[in-house]
């Protein structure tokens, strides 16, 4: 099991200490960018129309930690899967973005990245409301913090 | 970038041509499970009280294509990162699942898989409406396929 970029991610975020907690805690979002490597353009056709995607990303510079530990906003050890935290036994960082067109044939404008400048991109897929919106979900322990829309993770 | 399983999934579909197109389109859903490895399982402390999680897993059974190519209920060429097909660069499925609890302490009850039987598992986040939910996105392409709740991929 083994991945390659097929681009990076661009944010204005240059630092780990940089990076908002998620990618809509800053209002207004700023404009962050995908590109792509050449060989991979021609699976970026028909993905004009789309108004939101989902990235995933290789968190390359999330330190290795335990499998629980206590988040900065928390008092209570929580459990690696039950928060969106970087550090994971396989790094992959998933975030639902806004596509705002190209800025060129390789280059994608997005809005909502919460990740360093420079990440690895791994995959984009289209956003589909019928079968990954589910407005009521119910949040657990994040309850509290989602309520604020500063999304702890 | 090399990833390792933390556990695999279990599903009715025993073979690819069995799998659903996407993991609403039965109707009931059926039943499926979460098994992790012994040694993840502190990374579930505190995952009860999401109904909804996010799993990635690995497609390990997805042959190589092309990064373009016809859809089976389409007519024209569509790049892989505008469809949610299973053969990509980085073979990394997603899918937003109902979470039912637990059925053992390593065995979590699913709904909405529509992988093989047997996919190894990559990681699990818990679904936060905040950031994750975005029910008024416009597909693109696909606009004519999700509208039939019988999502394409």
């Amino acid at each position: 099991m083994k991945l390659r970029p097929i681009g990076h991610l661009h944010t204005p975020f240059r630092t780990l200490a940089e990076c908002p907690r998620n990618g809509r805690q800053l209002d207004p979002a700023p404009l962050c960018h995908a590109v792509i490597e050449a060989e991979f353009l021609p699976g970026l056709r028909c993905i004009e129309g789309f108004s939101h995607l989902i990235v995933l990303y290789w968190l390359d510079q999330a330190e290795p930690r335990g499998l629980s530990f206590v988040p900065p906003f928390d008092t209570a050890e929580r459990g690696v899967f039950a928060t969106r935290a970087p550090w994971r036994p396989n790094p992959i960082g998933l975030s639902v973005v806004a596509f705002d067109g190209f800025a060129a044939p390789e280059r994608l404008r997005l809005r909502y990245l919460d990740c360093v400048d420079g990440t690895p991109l791994l995959d984009i897929k289209p956003y589909l409301p019928s079968v990954d919106a589910e407005p009521d979900a119910a949040t657990g322990w994040l309850a509290p913090h989602v309520g604020r829309r500063t999304v702890a993770r």
